[in-house]
């Protein structure tokens, strides 16, 4: 394990979007997508998946200096074409338009197709928290989850996001895919020689099983309820409900048609839209009471909830998004976490790219790198 | 079993919301409400109501009478207080103002407050589909669900519907509790006297139980997800989604709060907000893209998930809302099966009401009673 300074690993983020041709702007903005991930505690969808975007961009996937433009638009909505480029720069820029909208006339929603990976839905979502709006932010993602009665991989983890600010409490922050279990999770386990419950994934022919390779090998992770008589159904749904939204609804692809995220595999041919879809939105809280009333009922409703009557003495009820925000505080003190494997991946990328590697002595950086 | 033919029991349902005082246009609505969730075979949130919902008008927590109102607003949001009107009265009525804020804006959104139970979520959000619109509609309910880590009983089991149009398909229609199990479903296994899965529901000392009687002697239902290996943080995340939409951003009540269903049951004291909420909202689908083409990769998207590879030859993969839509057509033409419980139940509301009963013989009424 290595631990890092925030600003040592935001200025080598910085430099590899800078290496592959993003703007100044836009790798900064990536940047911030991806150490708030890291801050987070969500190492999944940080720093992590840096060699992963350009692997994509070079197999000409992705495309580093993007013209995002609406191409559809009222004064509430709009659909935003992200011309290929990072999720992580065209959910930013959708998102502003959604805010502005909301300033304008209460509500913002906009839906983003021809976009990839936008790293986790709660930094999009968080950015109308800092304006005193509720933030909503969902994405499809490459198929691996099999809907309620198939054997077939026709969803991705499709993640959904509310946030809520709240008074003297951090933002209640709801960032959850809909599947039973991340993808990631199965992995662990498999490095680990350790099953997995039953109810995360099928085998390839459509059982239930506890073989963390069961997805690597041609199975399907579960919706969020496992089974049918779990509600299953549910999670499915929720799921669908994504890809509508994301994909459907701006003329992104959908189900089983979404771009794979990883470069070694190909998208699927006659692809019905363009690239992968998000959809993101605002609501101005003082558009329904007054921000200080709903601040200080957000605080009732979290102190209510943090002092429930416990299962185990040991383990208080969690608030959604206060192991973030702790994780956040203690990794801006203390440095950002880098296990070993993501570590020699960054080191490799920086030889790649002819960039100054990350462990560089005497580096200083600014903020924004 | 008796069957009944819609117009019979359109207008019973109607004769008792006249008894209790509504208006004529207050019965129409509320009947058709509860009439949809019988012809959709949502039997549990139908006329096996009725005499509930009486009960309450009975104890003086329902008024027959409500004037609704707007009383916070910008272009596109809204804050209703339903007067402590029916639910069923009130949520259309917000939806509607919903629904004309996205016909000049793109999109509306209602938050409502100071209301009571509002039938099936799915009525309220598809009356945005019959505009072309994308409908949501949430409420939050009586405390039975127990936040992951926890014993106690602080959300109600607070749907999410999300209602799509579609081509030459039906609409699709997401609505769902956001708990593992309805609390009907345990008490049909308990009349069997049947054991539950496991991840139903917690014993009042909060170990996982089989027993049916659980949640009835001061157990909790647990959330979608059902532990926290399978993900109930989710469930817990996405209810409290609900709740804080419903009940903080309104200014009804929320969490432990929330006032019961049940006249034998008291509302707690100290109420921070007024009976409880929903929050509804409508897109127009042309604020984002063509109707038309929206409607072909529906279609396409319907169709892909229709087709899907099947664990088992026999059940085919279920689009959401494809069954209650079938039901539709099916108790359209003969009729509405009503359990003998229900049946009886309902003569002895007439008895009590002093209107004629449902069996009565030559019977004529009109399309709303």
């Amino acid at each position: 394990m290595n631990i890092l300074p925030e600003e040592r690993l935001r200025a080598f983020t910085h430099r590899v979007f800078k290496a592959i041709g993003c703007s100044d702007a836009d790798a900064s903005l990536a940047t911030d997508v991806l150490i708030t991930a890291d801050l987070r505690g969500v190492d999944s969808h940080g720093v992590a998946r840096l060699s992963g975007y350009v692997r994509l961009w070079e197999n000409g996937r992705l495309n580093a200096a993007p013209k995002p433009r609406i191409v559809h638009e009222t004064p509430t909505t709009a659909t935003v074409d992200g011309d290929g480029g990072l999720g992580l720069v065209v959910a930013p820029y959708a998102m502003e338009i959604a805010i502005e909208k909301a300033k304008h006339y209460g509500s913002g929603w906009v839906a983003i197709r021809n976009s990839n990976h936008f790293g986790i839905a709660g930094y999009h979502a968080l950015k109308a928290v800092a304006q005193d709006m509720i933030g909503y932010a969902v994405t499809n993602a490459s198929p691996l989850v099999a809907p309620t009665f198939s054997t077939e991989r026709l969803l991705g983890t499709n993640p959904i996001c509310y946030a809520f600010p709240a008074g003297k409490y951090p933002p209640v922050v709801v960032d959850m895919a809909t599947s039973a279990a991340a993808n990631g999770k199965l992995e662990v386990a498999g490095r680990a020689g350790k099953p997995i419950p039953e109810g995360w994934a099928l085998s390839p022919d459509g059982r239930t099983t506890t073989d963390a390779a069961a997805v690597k090998n041609g199975g399907a992770l579960l919706p969020l309820g496992s089974d049918r008589a779990h509600g299953s159904h549910k999670g499915y749904g929720l799921s669908a409900t994504v890809d509508i939204l994301s994909g459907v609804l701006s003329g992104a692809n959908y189900g089983p048609w979404v771009p794979p995220f990883v470069a070694y595999l190909q998208p699927v041919a006659d692809q019905p839209g363009h690239g992968i879809g998000h959809f993101v939105g605002a609501m101005r809280v003082d558009g329904f009471r007054p921000v200080a009333d709903f601040k200080a009922h957000m605080d009732q409703w979290i102190a209510r909830f943090k002092g429930a009557k416990r299962v185990n003495e040991q383990q208080p009820v969690i608030i959604p998004g206060e192991p973030e925000y702790e994780a956040t505080h203690t990794n801006r003190v203390n440095g950002i976490p880098l296990v070993e494997a993501v570590w020699a991946d960054l080191q490799q990328l920086a030889a790649k790219l002819e960039i100054a590697p990350l462990a560089m002595e005497g580096e200083h950086t600014t903020g924004n790198g």
